[in-house]
């Protein structure tokens, strides 16, 4: 049986999806052309990468170091390359919003795994793929498993249970938590993931960020979205219709799953390299409601995404820079809940922003964010 | 917006399916006609059923009984009358399945909640229902969930989990159940059922009726069917697809829900008496592996369903002979494993019988199991 082989272009090639993305093409080698990779610092594997796959275009923040047989390329050009069938966005942070509108506009279909991009221009962007026809397919495990349970379902969604684990630090009360370092914060109990991701998701701020896109992948209004603590992190994400039967989308925690059902979406195949749920012992699965005045991250997220406008983008930007210095260790992790609420603070809210109002509420995010930790953060310590 | 009528013969009108199916119709009256009412012996209920919903016609154990502006009628007429959209089988044992053959025969869609039609006959039935172009609806919690989990995935099937809660006994062990009472059996930890199946269910019995049932209704082979035992009956079934992702139904167990799905498939509509499904204190699902030496009726079953022919009619059979003398207190609870594997054990299978084979195989086993019990069970006590 001979099949039709999807063209991809994969920009952050290098980063955890971007790596998992090239095992699933790895895996089932005649389905799939790479057309174009793009990746941010790391040069070695990038080389690599380029090596293994041999796409037509290269994209890296150091043109010098791709080989001159590949044809360098900007990332906006790569993903609406006529060639292309579906673009993966699997950068972190707002770097994956302009090739982002750039596939939209040229009518291709977008695998995203950046959840920034949906919540800072989710709106713009429903709009963009709306008009064009193009389709923006989740990667995140919350959505992809949202995205299979309304598989051939018409029903309204009467509630989403958004299933979160609840990060490395759920249960230690909020006060005990100003001396974590930042070993602890990447110590995720269930998923391996990017560093970025990982701290959000011990904030929870992941969450809130999650809560937003699901508002704008699925149309659910923010009354109807429950987040629920699940700590084995199997059940992904559930879905409640209006005769009020719960639909729930299982699976071992490993993106290689929803990475994969993106790309072949809607066909299922089989991949031996996917561990499988058991019920060979027994398991337990937990589920009780988020103590939201644990997690003020959670909370400023959620509250940025139903005011709306640039708001979500501020929470974006600040976010990024915050976790960006606890990172490099030169500021608290409770900090960081402080720069982005005092960021969200001094914003003047666009409440009909366009993609120029949307990247400079970002970039004022960003600045306002660094003066905050320079001026507030960094002196008290 | 005006709906389509939707027009219905309700068989078994009188048991616990039969009533909850009429308080769907209760709760949605402009949605649904009656066109017959059948009950069996309890008169007084059935006829309260007639005055209120008005039927065309009835059919009673005790024609007498029925009041002179409702015209009688056999089962098999009622299952096949023009008018009629869906016929509901919420009869118990084999006296739905000479209706709904004469349902599927006339093209009807049937909703099923007798398993033991299924079982008994589910490679005629099946094929009946291709040939004629009609639906097999299953309202049993499981396999409406399976089928819930189906909806719109073309993938193959490649494990289905039907959960059991376990029943009242599970955990104490088999050689400590000889003194079961029937009151002790009667009493389900999860679900308010029906007499016989609240037996077969604390036997197991009833799983691997399931499981001979979901083969028939889905095609699944027995090697991909996993019991998985699940106390809280919360979980109805899942389904495992051929890339490793799991989909799984959930709900309070009430079975309004699942008829109220069948009654209005493919629509879901809201509806204030079903209650629903809470994450507001913590919950623990649990899920482990069944242990078949601690249930033979289970094993018996199965063996049977996988052995095909005439043996499943011969289980389901003997185990009504078996349940009865149970329910009567004549014999133990051990005793009814006991009864379907000597009638088993004495039966020469016949590997493609017609509805008429299936229907001797029945008479047989019943004759049998009342000379096992006669000779090898009385004559003990």
């Amino acid at each position: 049986m001979r099949h039709t082989v999807k063209k991809l272009a994969i920009l952050g090639s290098t980063g955890s999806i971007g790596r998992q993305t090239l095992d699933i093409v790895r895996a089932f080698p005649h389905r799939f052309e790479i057309i174009g990779l793009a990746c941010g610092n790391n040069i070695s594997q990038f080389k690599a990468q380029l090596h293994e796959f041999k796409p037509r275009f290269a994209f890296s923040h150091s043109p010098g170091e791709v080989p001159a047989q590949v044809q360098t390329s900007t990332m906006e050009d790569m993903a609406s390359f006529p060639d292309v069938d579906l673009v993966i966005i699997a950068t972190t942070g707002r770097a994956g919003l302009n090739p982002t509108v750039s596939a939209l506009r040229a009518g291709k279909s977008v695998a995203l795994a950046n959840k920034e991009i949906l919540v800072m221009a989710g709106e713009l962007l429903t709009g963009m793929a709306k008009q064009t026809g193009s389709q923006i397919f989740p990667i995140d495990s919350e959505h992809n498993a949202i995205w299979q349970c309304l598989k051939g379902e018409d029903s309204a969604v009467s509630r989403l249970f958004l299933t979160a684990s609840g990060g490395p630090f759920y249960g230690i009360p909020h006060d005990k938590l100003n001396n974590i370092s930042t070993e602890d914060a990447l110590n995720h109990p269930t998923w391996k993931m990017g560093k970025k991701v990982t701290v959000d998701s011990a904030t929870l701020f992941n969450k809130g960020l999650e809560a937003i896109e699901a508002h704008w992948l699925f149309g659910i209004p923010y009354p109807k979205i429950e987040i629920v603590i699940h700590r084995q992190s199997i059940v992904h994400s559930m879905i409640e219709f209006e005769d009020g039967s719960v639909k729930a989308q299982m699976s071992m925690p490993d993106m290689h799953l929803p990475i994969q059902y993106v790309l072949f979406y809607p066909q299922r195949l089989h991949n031996k390299n996917i561990a499988r749920l058991t019920f060979d012992e027994m398991r337990t699965f937990t589920f009780e409601p988020v103590n939201y005045e644990s997690f003020p991250c959670l909370k400023l997220a959620l509250e940025a995404g139903k005011k709306g406008g640039t708001y979500p983008a501020v929470l974006c930007g600040a976010d990024e820079i915050a976790v960006d210095f606890f990172l490099k260790k030169q500021i608290g992790f409770l900090d960081i809940e402080k720069i982005i609420e005092k960021t969200l603070n001094l914003h003047q809210n666009n409440a009909n922003p366009g993609l120029e109002d949307i990247i400079e509420a970002d970039r004022w995010a960003r600045e306002t964010a660094m003066h905050v930790v320079s001026k507030e953060i960094k002196c008290q310590s």
